[in-house]
């Protein structure tokens, strides 16, 4: 290995220097803290668990994007993080209830990926979440994505988000009505996900099914907009089963609640919308930047994860990459004051030194026979210890 | 695998629950203060690299420590960071210093071990650390003891703290002295970590080499105490090679600056102390809590790291574990205020839950059908919403 190599990280595996690490800190302690005082308790999780109680009751996906290891104690199989949401639920499904029937946990920390997510997207992202448990209405799935936007303002990206929103239980019901087999199901599922309407029409047509099913699946993918779009739902989805009525009920009360409380914010409601099917059940949504593809902050309902953990309850939650987030940041409005200090023995300077860093400062000693660039400095000056400027302008 | 196990952790893995997660928290925020204010810049080093970087410089202690991993990007090797500072390390030695020929770095985040580092040891630590390159003399190994020490005060281990100080240099130049070939030196190195003195004193009359140097190292395995060993040393190791004196010299001048930066903690001189001795080239220092004899915290000097990485400069630095220390970091003196609020979309109660919440309340929706239970509640009274007690005792 050549000097230059070993400088070079993986492809895909990135770390932050002093400016970007000190802005991801100051965001972790905002975005925490907003957590907490509406109610989210903190937990965290271990880097490494066994792989199968990480991946109970999760998507084959996150297997395949799980790094696996063999623990040398006990010779199984072990996972390093790809997601914490399960890790979370495991968390939530074995501890017991304090002073509620509902359990709100917040998260943060590192997780790993064998392969990037999409293009351009990191290996190791540092993952963000927050999510409820116990609670199957509406209204928990609002307070998430409420609880989102909120974290993404501080972020300082809201000017810039649209939400999209949508329930897989809409596609799920009609799939059960139209009696696909999994294999016709799986093949819809794909052309639907990639919103490919000549191949939609093209597979229905092949399948022998009853043709209210086959109108309704086509319509779907074009079922996509601003909240209008709910009404045409209504019509063009009147004669489906029961629950794809009811997840047509639930997206309508979300968007009413969302006048109030996202106001100002673009929601785009997106009846195909398959993120996570095999993992969710009910409402999923995700927020974009106008800029890009791809999403800043994902979740969604997923019900039946708690049941492998030996405690069915009903979840909705979201998470995101505070890494993905650290250059939309807000930078602060004052720099800290740096000061050097020269190597001293002299109490009356230690003193000094203690008292301005618990003051917010930033004192930084000059080690002997080193130089150091402030803008200011302690000097010794009628008897007594100082703050001067140096006439230097550096960083702060 | 049945529900039971899907819930167990792996031997010497362990997860924070909510009340030790918000300790670690609030210490994490703490410390990562104090580091700041002290001059240290946070840097975020990645969970893996290729396994040749990680391992760059350092002891075949770690690469044993260490996770692989195959990535299917590169076809190469990766580890699992076990530890930090070979991490910080290459960093500081590719970076251009900035207004300082010394810089300044910390760092937290988690690292994993394939095994317990010692009996009860966690696999998964949570490392914390600070590294001062570019300034060879003891000041710099002064000010990391001293920070090391402020941190633990910080989290609330002070007053139980003692703290040994070594050298490797001195057993090493004593080594050279004698003219012991690699088995030997391993051979007797064994020894002396026990502390051994009936085995090196056989070890080293089997040994043809000369007198003097014979005695010394014999000697050396006592020469631990209070500041008065140094003084004794001084007087065994007369004759020792320059290098050694200068290392005594060290340890001398670190004596007298702790009198007045670290007053009240005890110190106790190991000559013999030869933790890290592949790796660390001068002052080893580590910190004990008088109930346990795992060290706490630990640092060192390794000036010959940088130069692995294109860069040879003198460092110095420490680190330590927050889990460990998590149950001792005081408790907030004043519990949170924690206030239920029903789910209604009246927009004045929305407004004041937001204003609660930044005062630095914590407001939980009670979410249609679940119950909660609070010392606070919001309720409408005259026309406005107030906080009311609700006569209920809990948790803050």
């Amino acid at each position: 290995m050549t000097l230059k190599e070993s400088w070079l990280l993986p492809e895909g595996i990135d770390e932050l220097m002093p400016e970007e690490a000190a802005q991801l800190e100051r965001m972790h302690r905002l975005l925490v803290d907003r957590m907490q005082s509406w109610g989210y308790q903190l937990v965290v999780p271990p880097l490494v668990e066994y792989l199968d109680s990480l991946l109970t009751g999760t998507a084959k996906t996150l297997d395949l994007q799980t790094f696996k290891l063999i623990d040398q104690l006990s010779g199984r199989l072990l996972g390093i993080r790809a997601d914490m949401t399960p890790q979370v639920a495991r968390i939530a499904a074995h501890r017991l209830r304090d002073n509620s029937d509902v359990l709100r946990l917040c998260y943060i920390g590192s997780v790993l990926h064998t392969l990037p997510a999409g293009q351009a997207s990191s290996r190791n992202p540092i993952q963000l979440g927050a999510e409820i448990y116990g609670h199957a209405g509406p209204e928990s799935d609002m307070e998430s994505i409420q609880l989102m936007v909120e974290l993404l303002k501080i972020s300082g990206v809201a000017g810039s988000i649209s939400l999209d929103i949508g329930h897989v239980g809409i596609y799920r019901g009609l799939a059960d009505f139209a009696q696909l087999d999994d294999e016709q199901e799986q093949a819809l599922f794909s052309a639907m996900q990639r919103k490919a309407l000549p191949e939609i029409e093209s597979l229905l047509s092949s399948y022998a099914i009853n043709e209210p099913a086959r109108k309704m699946l086509v319509a779907l993918s074009e079922l996509n907009g601003d909240v209008k779009v709910l009404d045409k739902a209504k019509q063009i989805l009147k004669d489906a089963p029961e629950s794809v009525l009811q997840a047509l009920e639930t997206l309508n009360m979300l968007a009413e609640m969302s006048q109030q409380r996202l106001s100002g914010i673009q929601l785009n409601f997106d009846l195909a919308e398959l993120r996570g099917y095999h993992y969710h059940t009910g409402v999923v949504f995700a927020a974009y930047q106008s800029s890009s593809a791809q999403a800043i902050a994902l979740g969604g309902r997923y019900d039946d994860i708690g049941q492998d953990f030996g405690h069915a309850q009903p979840a909705t939650g979201f998470s995101l990459d505070l890494k993905k987030l650290v250059t939309s940041f807000p930078k602060p409005r004052e720099k800290r004051q740096l000061i050097s200090a020269t190597w001293s023995s002299d109490q009356s300077q230690l003193d000094l030194v203690e008292s301005l860093r618990e003051q917010g400062n930033i004192v930084v000693f000059a080690l002997p026979g080193s130089t150091i660039n402030t803008e200011k400095t302690l000097i010794q000056q009628d008897g007594r210890w100082q703050v001067v400027d140096t006439g230097n302008n550096t960083r702060g």
